[in-house]
């Protein structure tokens, strides 16, 4: 068992220093504090939570863990967490985790500084090891726009919302339809909305089509990779009468390429996203309507709720819609 | 001059539980301390920067107060400050003032809690009683995509921003130019963006056209008021043959409104926006262009500045270059 001695001697400094660093006093030097906290990142030493709550106890600050800040999904969620928290007079505290460099940092050092009563992660999955750090703190945890086993959570189903994408283009009547996922090159290696991967292949799988795999296509999220996935589809000798995109940024991506090909939306090739981004109206995307602003405010509500030692759903999952807009339609007859 | 004292007795409490409660002390009932708090806003308290220093001193704190959460313009403005505040240990907490309520409680329980070492503001005018508020709490304060008399902030020039679009407008030959202004719903009654308005006006002096006030329509932000602005500019007896918007969010918003129509964009109508949103290139909408994350990051780097001591820039006004893509052309002859 690490104690604070360890800390204090791998530091260099005296232990009322690496208490007072720890603690988060004021009259530490930065770079003697950094110093602190590197020294405790590395031997994964704990403030003890029952030390700690007796020394500072409620802070009324909340973390907030995002992997993106000017996007709208997570701006949305923040916006309504903020909402929520900001009437239980609760400070938000930002912590961005952009790439696995900050994520990393973010993860060593967080058990060591004891500085708020609870943590939401908005829309990023968590590794073992790092689910293992954020439980050191002793702080409740809660997950929003996303699950994080086995903490509650305010999410939509992947599962449900993808095969309710895809059922429609099969309704339509579709029967060559690609999907456009989406990954994230600042967290390289893990499976981001693999639901609505899933949803994808077994709503083929149960509509009796075969699946071929030149038709799924995995870029990394954005609009630009959109219209560069679309363009591979476009390049195969048979390509599909129906796009399926991960989000509707992306499907807007793919909207352009099409275009550009001098081909028609909907009549020559359908396309549909899931969000409902303020821009799909404007764009008269169809796609899969997500409450995203709902889903931080129930966030927000289920930590005030952990804090007050009320019991919690594990889970929430919120409903998402089918938004039938001018972006999909039937396949042309052959 | 109100003294604690004063506090106490309004709040119904004893001095050393008002000195806990102002100080952020964590042993005081939340209940306890909003009614010590709203004591304290009544009086215009303010908390002595000279015994709040001894008391405290550096909290590693910055305050973000943001009118928006879920706007791209004021996520990637808060990311950037985010990057670089972060690099050097400090933890933003976020104040979002969305409406008149939210800011006038936002301002008048400011002074009393002095738990950051500075503000930033992120686009958004301040008045004058609250900047005086601000000034109570003695920490630096800085303005980020948008200016703040006096204080030091990173912005464009609206001014040249809004001359660059209307004068590609004039010299592609367009006589007949409107302009779609926008306000903030939120935040009745400010000039938001009054340099935007000024440009337009002066670029068509300047080319010798007449001011035709139904040719300058203000609408509150967003796509949806673009589209019922750009409405209102074809019920006109004669339309504009190219439209100027505040915003890209806007423009696009105009762009749906032109195409419902029947009419087609640049050949009938030519529209130009200002920012280059992600989706203004996917769109091809031609846009000025500003550096957004950019002018997060450099406040953040001002904020920092300020705390080490170093002399700062009164203000610093960053480049908007215009970006030509398919909305705009010449007018149609006639």
């Amino acid at each position: 068992m690490v104690n604070m001695a360890d800390v204090a001697r791998l530091a260099g400094v005296s232990m009322a220093t690496a208490s007072r660093a720890l603690s988060d006093h004021p009259h530490v030097a930065p770079a003697t504090r950094a110093r602190v906290l590197d020294a405790a990142a590395e031997l994964a030493y704990v403030v003890s939570p029952e030390a700690s709550r007796l020394a500072g106890g409620v802070t009324d600050r909340i973390a907030v863990v995002v992997p993106h800040l000017s996007r709208w999904f997570f701006g949305a969620l923040l916006d309504g967490l903020e909402s929520v928290l900001r009437e239980a007079d609760k400070d938000l505290l930002i912590y961005h985790v952009g790439d696995a460099a900050d994520r990393k940092s973010f993860f060593e050092r967080l058990p060591a500084r004891r500085k708020v009563d609870a943590v939401v992660v908005l829309g990023m999955p968590i590794a073992r090891p790092e689910r293992e750090r954020l439980e050191m703190m002793g702080v409740h945890i809660v997950a929003a726009g996303g699950q994080i086993e086995p903490y509650p959570f305010v999410s939509i189903d992947d599962m449900v919302a993808g095969r309710q994408a895809v059922n429609h283009l099969l309704f339509l009547g579709h029967r060559r339809i690609a999907m456009i996922a989406t990954n994230d090159p600042g967290q390289p290696g893990w499976p981001i909305r693999a639901g609505r991967s899933r949803a994808y292949h077994a709503a083929l799988a149960d509509a009796g089509l075969p699946a071929d795999p030149d038709l799924a296509v995995t870029v990394p999220w954005g609009g630009a990779a959109g219209a560069e996935a679309m363009a591979e589809l476009l390049s195969l000798r048979e390509p599909p009468t129906a796009v399926y995109a991960h989000s509707d940024e992306v499907a807007l991506g793919a909207i352009r390429t099409i275009r550009r090909a001098g081909l028609r939306v909907p009549e020559d090739i359908s396309v549909i996203g899931i969000d409902d981004h303020p821009l799909a109206e404007l764009t008269d995307l169809t796609t899969v309507a997500q409450p995203v602003r709902d889903q931080g405010a129930l966030a927000g509500q289920v930590v005030l709720g952990l804090l007050s030692g009320a019991a919690t759903d594990p889970g929430i999952t919120m409903a998402t819609r089918l938004v039938v807009r001018g972006s999909t339609g039937p396949p042309r007859v052959a």
